[in-house]
């Protein structure tokens, strides 16, 4: 495993994206806009390094929409990836905005199918350049049922992923992950034991699952792992199937929340500073206290 | 490994003890009394099934004090233990407080001496017949280094424990735990996957890790292994060398706080109630989804 790339402050923005509806060519537009807008800059006026849409912002959320609204990608890790000859509009689309604005962009996720038949939900990664450099397809499958409350089961059309991912920027290495997957800490230790600073997971909470959980698991895997965690949200659309909760939010080393949002669409732009994530682990150094002699080191052997 | 014991509801309290200081006799002999009323039941006049104490309860808290204070316990697992032949002062107090009141007694934790010249900060756990029947010794030790704020470093004097552990009672399995342990992921869930239904860590934290993580480290740990989850803090002295948090609180296996102290001295009654967890369990069911095909069970083996 190649040395994580020295940490640097960047600023990373999450785009809480609205208007997710029926017509794919409309999600594509209008996530297009956004992000080009977003890359113009914040409140400050200072571009953005990285920019990250939510989970599934290219279909409805829901298992019926899932196959319906899929693409081959075709990504294999460690090879060669030509955008142009993608068949996935979608990954042509953001390879194409990344370029344009030449930030680093975390295409939340879109639903892709395999030759095998098989669909995934699965994020993708582009740097400045363009090129599509890492994909994760979320592992832990949404299969929930509160009874009065809310039930969905991603799993009626969709496959779990098999492998735990991250990738290097310039300023970063960036652990990834999907939604219901920041509910199994593995994931994140396993990205921070590697040299991962911060994870950064689009994820689409609900009105029942939100307030309970959303901030909490965000802060423990930060806490736990002392690194940042962000996680990007669709708005809420009380006239969709899926009511997200929207709150995208950005914790830090401490478990400081330094950026969140409410439920409407907006852009959350947050400056990360390594200091944070070097004074964290300097008076609390967990990550040099972990007793591996009395439990198993689950990063071992990735 | 033997099943868990069916989770029962039961009814526990945390002593939140103070009057700690210099004298040892005095420190038990106020535990004792604290115990003793306890024990005629909280405010609904309810006899709990389960009394905890706080860490370090008969010393001050301080890594000059523990070789001070420290005493033979000579407990070994899964061996006989005769408290009438034990060295410990402690030990026998609180036996003889178990029995005396009929009710399970976790004994916070006090600093134990080996005959290989190493002192731990190890908790003892009675049956309601006085017998001494599992200990846990600290495994990570408390060192940290926090500028201007708190600097404190356990292993000048102590040594860490080489091992997990939890205990079984009538109405629940129990896993064990001492303070800077939950900042380590594993020993709960280590436990949890063994079947504990609960984790209780006598813990001391101090005014400034106390606001900042005392509470976001239960929920966590509660929420990510559907447990309920439960500290017990000395009381805050603001005359002693170490300023202890207090605020000793349960939560549910949802992450809900069921019960929390302020920082003075006071019991808290908190009646468990296995359908929360039985709830929590069905409606979100993480313990069935984990992907240890992806990554590795920590709990494996032990």
């Amino acid at each position: 495993m190649a040395a994580a790339p020295t940490f640097k402050p960047f600023t990373l923005a999450l785009v809480q994206l609205g208007q997710i509806g029926a017509d794919k060519a409309a999600n594509l537009k209008h996530a297009r806009d956004v992000v080009l807008k977003t890359a113009q800059g914040g409140p400050t006026g200072k571009k953005p390094d990285l920019i990250v849409l939510p989970e599934c912002f290219n279909s409805p959320y829901g298992h019926v929409h899932f196959p319906v609204y899929a693409e081959t990608i075709g990504y294999e890790p460690g090879q060669a990836y030509d955008v142009a000859k993608s068949e996935s509009e979608s990954v042509k689309l953001l390879s194409a905005t990344a370029k344009e604005t030449g930030v680093w962009l975390l295409g939340g996720s879109i639903p892709e199918k395999t030759p095998d038949g098989k669909v995934y939900n699965t994020s993708t990664v582009y740097n400045p350049q363009g090129e599509l450099i890492a994909i994760h397809r979320k592992v832990h499958l949404f299969d929930i049922d509160i009874p009065g409350k809310i039930k969905f089961k991603e799993s009626e059309t969709l496959t779990g992923g098999t492998t735990m991912n991250y990738f290097d920027t310039d300023f970063a290495r960036i652990g990834l992950g999907i939604c219901y997957d920041v509910r199994f800490p593995e994931l994140a230790a396993v990205s921070a034991r590697k040299g991962a600073q911060i994870c950064i997971y689009p994820g689409a909470f609900n009105t029942t699952t939100g307030p309970l959980h959303w901030e909490l698991l965000q802060r423990a895997r930060a806490v736990d792992n002392q690194i940042f965690f962000a996680m990007c949200s669709p708005a809420r659309d009380l006239n969709a199937g899926y009511h997200a909760y929207g709150h995208s939010l950005v914790s830090d080393p401490m478990g400081k929340i330094v950026g969140e949002l409410q439920h409407k669409e907006d852009v959350l732009f947050v400056d990360i500073d390594p200091e944070v994530f070097h004074s964290a682990r300097a008076g609390i150094p967990v990550t040099t206290q972990r007793r591996f002699d009395v439990y198993p080191d689950v990063s071992k052997g990735f």
